[in-house]
């Protein structure tokens, strides 16, 4: 119902989104989305990508006087600090762990600058429409979406989850709310960048205030459409809701979450479940991470081969970060936002008054 | 493209799935399904819940003289041993961590025998489909599907990705081809069982001889869409491709796979990508894994509530499964089958001759 | 939201429809949909093919304690009488305007039993579906789905809209509720039955009570969805919204519908829109039309070619409909229901409180 | 498979269209996109609205070097001529035979300028995107998708669908090929005009050289699609196949094709099926037609209502076409180029090798 359609590629004229089904009379303009367009934009610190792109959107369709119409929403992103000459050395070369060579055995046919389609320049507009979901969901139920920096390689944060506030997030530079391990976090990615090298990690999202009854039985369950929407982002090598891959090592007495009355609300006294159960949120908050793997791009040098099928060593001269999960944050947000809006919307078609 | 529909409660007249985009002249019948619904059934062992059901299935449609017709096939099993009395002492009680409430939330009705729709019955027509996936993959491509139980609790198994056999992994009722981590497994599964507890753990699966080029470049990715199958199975929690959650701690250049020459196939070194680059099968080994929790239902004593909203006390009578793991690995295969198949039609569809 | 998908062959064993998104809490059970199917069923009168069909539904998930779960609602109807032994003589030859040699040229492999899936059997499943989607219109909105036949060949009916009512449709073995029109057409088409041949005609329909608002503004416009779903029905040629082909005579000031208050409510002089104005119902009656050519299967001798590419001359064996006008009837009113109650879940999803 | 979605305002910053599905390696450049929207646009001639808009495309994404990449093709086109200050009069009057009041009582905010969603400017990515689905047909198959006016009020056009050249529909201002007849359409048009009046007609359109497989059985049968896609133009009350409407008078003796071998090829010796059986393209022309009504905005005043319930008399200031059909021809053929290519590819999916 809330649906979003993203195009453009890394160095062609703009990129942008569509959003279908965002319900109409909701006050839109640019400045409700320039600002998570800025904390998702390259350069903000030396942590980040120095590419140089102001980032500057622009709606083109979709609302009137201020508001949203009910029709599809267009927003263009103009691409500004293309250097594809930076990729020119390397145009016929699979640089490892890209999508290169998976692109040119699809399609036959490719564009060898800044990856294209697959460059995390994309998710400008998953980041344009995410704004607009929250914002729906904000006005309507009050619902919060909060991600943070997690882990960073082998650097764990300690979160609470229950006070956790997005000035706490937005405090530092590497988006991680406990500052004594974004301290540590951000000394290993200077280190790895320093070194010609990139880190991953894991960022965590949360949503306050979802109502109960969002979801559906089966094929699209909550879950199900949080896990290919995180999945969906450029480097995430796996999911998690709730107690994810840990939870397997309890036994269910351990892992169950009991129910409980407060006041006229039915409760659970763990959030095992991380607020969906059997595919629809139970009103607890809705709790996913994501794991996003170092960077592909590396400054080291790599062996490899080109489009003739020769071996060649690759030393990457493109701009990149050399971790990305700061800059990865506002884009889960953005996806979780989405998926939230789009249950809302489904759920009101189908159980509604 | 290949389009599954499933339908059915747990306690219902039957279970079934309706699947569209199967293509024309593909020799088809039950006995091409029966051994997976097999291989799904309950009572298969003491390792899993004693409910009699033959799971015999029938296809009503899309087949002529043991052929698929290119249009829609639907596949019926009748429910049996549906004994929904052993369910009505808890008809009004939410079940902890199960989808009792939730439902509830969502629909204001529901049915209290066995789950309903959020019964794992469900998957039955998942398997059907994946048996008929699986057909269209293997006949076109030689495309081989292997799942097995690579933890339960904290019992792992070793398992090399290069040798592993499907008559390894059915050769014990845990369904672990290390056979010594089986055994252990089995006993951790009945310890658990004989305390009224139950396990959780993970199933990995792997897909060989893909094709390069089956995939999506942004939101249907075909490592986003087996996230979503995987994660919209029942007690799944998380997933991952590839190198998954351990992989980010690793830097760039101990992660990328270096692509190399194997005679005039462009090949990696190793598989860290689990054969999905971009969203794109790179050609190798496509390597998924799931999470399960810990079976909800146990016979311990729980706290809860009831739809009145009165605390009770809930001791489980219906019959489960103390571990879902072995029963899991046939319903991971056919996931993986389905989303494998659809992409591969899209992308004839897409890129053709 | 409201998705129906229909499986099935004629001459398979049986045929079915699953419905997606129906409301849960609504009263149902066989009793609701056999009804319809009766008056869809073959061997009504001697108007119709002497196929001895019982038809009976059974309602194998989706309900509970008879009323709807909100899960998919999968109806089955076995196929009995069906003697294939009739079509073996022309197995290999492509009937004149049938789908014999559409089916062959893009499958490569086809059943030649009474068309397949091309037959009018299909039309069971969207019957059976319609009656469910009628059910939560009239308990919604009041609204009533009436459908008549509006003309046979040249035989043109005068039927008043505003007085109209289903008892007057069913009041004849033709199903027009203009008595001495249905007269003519009886007379007409036993005439051509007799001689070996075949009419076609229109059926039109209309929809009373749909609030305003329900529709989509560009691709999903209501009408579009209505077209669609007519045009898609066995031997339809044509689809008409509200003035029609006809109206197209007119000037602009002649056709257009002016407003005015009745009371609160905006309403429109005449309904030359037929109910939907820019794709979203106006809540006047939503009005449309279908056009069925002559039924393709006749018992006069027909020159053609068959599959080894040879001419043939083509006598046909089966037992088929003179007309299928009369049992389009409740075929067209189950495809209208359909589009109404889906575009009813998708405004409440979109435009809710 | 070809999916297209547009989004624009007749008075926003801009519309445009994102086209999904294209094939990889197309050559595309605006130079094959521009003539078509210089076909549809305003200011051709005396018989079209004198708005003055460029119409000028870019290319936003999805080719590089001219060629098309198989991602997301985005086409713009802004907003130039917008005088909104002629809506302002009757910002709160429903217009008759407009969306305005349908906008108003689906989302309780719209755009009173131009029409808002509802104006034909949408069709401007309509177009764009039949241009490069013409481009995928042209180059593939030699399918050629040729429109005219066939009617305007009771003047209708003799037209030769074996010979009916694109040359021959251009000849003229009014797109009829049958230059007696497009001469009396052009004489009734101006007299419309000049009266304050408007006028509304018939397109027909044929596309040649689409191969024999391309379609769907049931829902999403050719004729559907073709059914929707044109029902969802502006104006549009009505949609033919073949022997449409008139079709019906005949008997099924007079009105089936006969097959016929033409060498290796069937062929059928009359077209009443307009190159579509069964939902399935047979190889011989597609043909089809589509009804427009007169235009809604006429100059003589009319009496309606405003927001306020009032009742008004309207008299329109905006500047609007007497006659849609002419600019209709290159929106209708787009129509049915992307649908067939939408059904060429997924054919190729489900069928191909």
């Amino acid at each position: 119902m809330f649906r979003i359609a993203t195009w453009g590629e890394s160095h062609g004229g703009a990129v942008g989104v569509s959003i279908e089904g965002c319900p109409p009379g909701l006050a839109l303009t640019e400045a409700d989305i320039q600002p998570e367009l800025d904390r998702r934009r390259p350069g903000q610190s030396t942590l980040t990508t120095p590419r140089a792109e102001g980032d500057r959107c622009e709606i083109l369709s979709g609302t009137f006087e201020g508001r949203t119409l009910g029709t599809p929403i267009a927003i263009l992103v103009r691409n500004e600090d293309a250097r594809s000459g930076a990729y020119a050395d390397f145009a016929r070369v699979y640089r490892p762990s890209h999508a290169d060579y998976t692109y040119q055995a699809k399609y036959e046919f490719r564009t060898w600058q800044g990856g294209g389609r697959a460059s995390a320049r994309e998710t400008i507009g998953r980041v344009a429409a995410g704004a607009v979901a929250r914002k729906v969901l904000a006005e309507g139920f009050g619902v919060e979406v909060i991600a943070w920096v997690d882990r960073v390689a082998d650097v764990d944060a300690k979160v609470d989850l229950g006070t956790v506030t997005r000035a706490a997030v937005e405090a530092n530079a590497v988006r991680c709310p406990d500052e004594a391990a974004a301290a540590r976090m951000i000394e290993r990615i200077e280190a790895a960048r320093n070194g010609g090298d990139s880190l991953g990690g894991v960022v965590r999202c949360l949503a306050r205030n979802v109502p109960p009854g969002w979801g559906d039985p089966v094929f699209d369950k909550l879950d199900a459409d949080l896990a290919k929407a995180l999945m969906s982002l450029p480097a995430c090598k796996g999911v998690e809701v709730g107690s994810g891959f840990e939870g397997t090592r309890l036994t269910g007495s351990q892992h169950n979450d009991a129910f409980y009355m407060d006041g006229e609300r039915v409760r659970t006294r763990t959030n095992r479940s991380g607020g969906v159960q059997g595919g629809i949120s139970n009103g607890e908050e809705v709790l996913v991470a994501a794991a996003f793997k170092p960077t592909a791009t590396i400054a080291k040098p790599q062996e490899t081969v080109n489009e003739a099928g020769e071996a060649v060593t690759l030393k990457a001269k493109g701009r990149h970060d050399p971790c990305v999960l700061p800059r990865a944050v506002p884009i889960v947000e953005a996806m979780v936002a989405v998926v939230l809006c789009d249950h809302h919307l489904r759920h009101r078609g189908q159980c509604g008054p």
